[in-house]
């Protein structure tokens, strides 16, 4: 594996070692539980659920690797806060179209070479990514880990200490 | 800039954008609500600054970048929970403590060359590495950047909603 590949293998690794956990951690809540919040008066799980997944569908676009399968989820999990909009989701569909969406975006992330990492993401216009380089598909998908983190560093609050 | 150099630069500019939110948030907090708790009965907010401070300090030895500046915030911060072990820093002490780590680290993040930073970090031998060539410095920096927002994302909690 060349230094390049090296770089973008780290990433990848760094993305799916947190979208496994976040995973996990849904595995394990049931549909009920997804109604805890994750402090008094803020998101409930299921909220975060639906707005993980539409931050990952998003990133199909972003990245320029597809069209987006759920645009539904925008309104009730993205513009919208905690209880504002209905889901057009079950629980139970809720989930299969997180689990989906994860599935497909992980393929489509192994699919760029380091050169197309590199690249300019779809929001940014050639004219400016010539004086920005850095806001290239790979830093996209750093901010994108993290996000993921911030919200998981709050899920793990409604489990009980030590779980 | 090269590639090689392009991914270490995204990867150090995420560093530093998260690195900065957490300063700035404990900036904006009095010495008085760094008592508060992310959630009730789970880790004070003073808790947090001394733990990612004792993280970040151990970066510079795990990275290989020099000498442990404060071991002294193990014990309280790494080794126990919070509310187990007295600081041996007053808030004011711990704070410029603090800043003192992340700035020295900062510099030190800073002169490291891409080829260096896939080279081992030293937790994993050298015979590890060959078989895990992904153990490297660089997958240090994503994981602990992420582990940042792992905090950020509990911190901001203990703040009102649209502050």
């Amino acid at each position: 594996m060349n230094a390049d590949a090296r770089f973008t293998d780290a990433a990848l690794r760094s993305w799916k070692q947190n979208a496994d956990r976040v995973e996990q951690f849904f595995a394990s809540v049931s549909d009920a539980e997804l109604e805890k919040e994750i402090a008094p008066g803020r998101n409930r799980l299921v909220y975060l659920l639906g707005h993980l997944a539409a931050v990952s569908d998003t990133m199909m676009s972003l990245l320029g690797l597809g069209e987006r399968a759920h645009p539904e989820l925008d309104t009730p999990f993205l513009k919208s806060p905690d209880r504002a909009a209905q889901s057009p989701h079950s629980i139970p569909n809720l989930r299969e179209v997180a689990r989906e969406i994860d599935a497909r975006l992980w393929t489509a992330l192994n699919g760029l070479t380091p050169a197309q990492w590199l690249e300019r993401h779809t929001s940014v216009s050639a004219e400016d990514f010539a004086k920005e380089p850095h806001r290239n598909r790979f830093s996209v998908l750093l901010s994108r880990t993290a996000h993921m983190q911030f919200h998981y560093g709050q899920m793990v609050l409604t489990k009980a200490r030590g779980e």
